[in-house]
């Protein structure tokens, strides 16, 4: 018997599992990992936080999360409350929730691709329909074939990431302001590499208090450096809060999750301080491509989207023999980098190089 | 604006979130959590392998819990491998990826009821239709009514709680092995309390070889006394955890819950030594209920449900009242205590007697 003899769903058949190739090379450059490891310090504080809360394994953690709800709110700002923020085991576990309360069957979500690539599959995995829509050839969003989009399907969901995966650039507010006006549903801003933007990109966090329809995501997996920790996180209206209350397994959030999640925010000036260091490598990474003749799209996030390759499987190839593995994903002829130590970049120049 | 202003499914309008009041008293008898906690060196452990893996935290986790599922396979025996285990966020995230990836919308799920309250909502939740079939009287199931149910209805998935919950009571085999013969789909056997049944009660464990539309869940929050490292698994044909691998979130499991898991499986002689002190205080409740002329369902589990109250509202009150909170749950005019300590039975007798 094999998975085809299985009566599993209709839509699933022929499907691949979701995942970047795991393959153990010296320089991991393909999955935006921060490359930052944790502090001795900042690892005692972990081991001392689970000795602390772990005499009560035994029972079940607190459903609601309240006080690591109440500190990531207090992380937030923009004056958010802990009735505001909603956590779960990463942010896809996030987005998953707000697809079962908002979507499901005979509902819609659109989203503007290339982008996110789990976007569309936890639409369809909760039984939503995905309607693409596309970027212009610089990847930004156009406002006006933004709203016509949505005022063309009238779609319960509008996904926008900002800054964008795997293209790296933030949306302008007004974008964000536009489809708030434009949509009828809900519009979820996919916010994940929010803390590597550029100087002056504003959150969509302070369009808040005038969209109750609007929910802003993000995770501690990237600024934060904790993607073993598997932390996502909202902010939104306390309504919206509610409904997903109504979808949550009980106690998805383990006593051991919400403990360390609240150590790496009490360690936030450590792991923060590698966001200034990962930007200056983000930025250096830019330059030192496009002064190889590259292609490259701008870059708020801790990764950078290049090319342009009519073969960019040969050149991926290229860069994995000599070491380095980094990411095939996003629009055709393009590859992504993610942003590691001083040494791996110098790693990856040297390897790109040498396949170029 | 409130959460009825919001575009929530239709299907959440008017619900309330999932759970067991949370109130905090002295004696806790409603979740059916093991009430005694970990010793000093397995506190200790857990903060130790906390501390060896935490240097990591920066990466992402083994997407496929791969040592955790290995040993998972040996300590539920009966030749399991680990292409066999899969594992999740506690059982509730088990069962829900099973119906993403055989139910969802246009396909059908059946229980025998009453049986666990989640099983219907994690149907709903993936947009998967419930057909609530029913046990008779003594809270058995039929084979024949069960198998005439499942070749009306021919559900994709079938539900079999062994022990059932809030019942108490396992399942016999042939029951299982009935069910399993008339089923087109996916048969799910609920074993989350499987290590407190009573002497000579098989596994579904057992049937696996010949069965490959059957799955086995287990959960490490009771016997295991892990309630709050949120650890479900499941055993079935190699073909269903590929079937799960398409559907799971990618990275859902953390590194942190992996190695806590991992540590308590080392411990497993402290951990299930408190089985045996559970089944003997269990058996003495059961005992002393029925010396109070009340109904008591034979019981398997952590747990004893026990009856009849005209008002049961008001016995539940009666206990809290006392400092004791059970579980207002199941079939009318029935209460379901979990098994505690000694001292925590002696005050809940004493409280019982106390109301009737």
């Amino acid at each position: 018997m094999n998975l085809d003899d299985l009566p599993i769903r209709d839509d699933l058949r022929g499907k691949s599992p979701y995942g970047a190739p795991q393959i153990d090379v010296p320089v991991r450059l393909n999955t935006n990992e921060n490359p930052y490891p944790p502090s001795p310090e900042l690892v005692a504080d972990l081991a001392e936080a689970v000795r602390e809360s772990a005499g009560e394994l035994n029972r079940y953690p607190d459903r609601d999360a309240t006080a690591l709800r109440a500190e990531l709110a207090g992380y937030l700002g923009h004056g958010l409350t802990t009735e505001q923020v909603w956590a779960a085991n990463g942010s896809n576990e996030v987005l998953q929730q707000i697809l079962q309360a908002f979507g499901g069957h005979g509902r819609t979500a659109i989203g503007f691709e290339p982008s996110y690539s789990m976007h569309p599959i936890i639409t369809s995995g909760t039984s939503t329909e995905w309607i693409s829509a596309s970027r212009e050839d610089d990847f930004s969003i156009d406002p006006g074939k933004a709203t016509a989009a949505i005022e063309e399907h009238q779609p319960d969901i509008v996904f926008l990431a900002s800054p964008n995966n795997p293209t790296g650039t933030a949306q302008p507010l007004e974008t964000i302001e536009a489809v708030l006006a434009a949509a009828r549903g809900m519009v979820v801003v996919d916010e994940a590499y929010a803390e590597f933007a550029r100087e002056g990109t504003p959150s969509a966090l302070t369009l808040l208090p005038e969209h109750p329809r609007l929910i802003v995501t993000r995770t501690m997996s990237k600024a934060f450096a904790m993607a073993g920790t598997r932390l996502g996180y909202l902010a939104a209206h306390p309504a919206v809060v509610e409904a997903l209350l109504l979808v949550r397994l009980p106690y998805h959030l383990s006593t051991l999750t919400q403990a360390a999640a609240r150590v790496a925010l009490r360690h936030r000036a450590e792991l923060l301080g590698t966001v200034d260091a990962l930007r200056r490598e983000r930025d250096d990474t830019v330059a030192w491509l496009r002064s190889q003749g590259l292609t490259v799209a701008d870059s708020d996030a801790n990764f950078v989207l290049f090319g342009r390759f009519p073969d960019r499987r040969k050149v991926w190839e290229g860069l994995l023999e000599r070491g380095v593995l980094i990411r095939e994903v996003g629009p055709p002829q393009w590859l992504r980098v993610s942003i590691g130590t001083g040494e791996e970049m110098a790693a990856f120049r040297a390897a790109l190089e040498g396949v170029l």
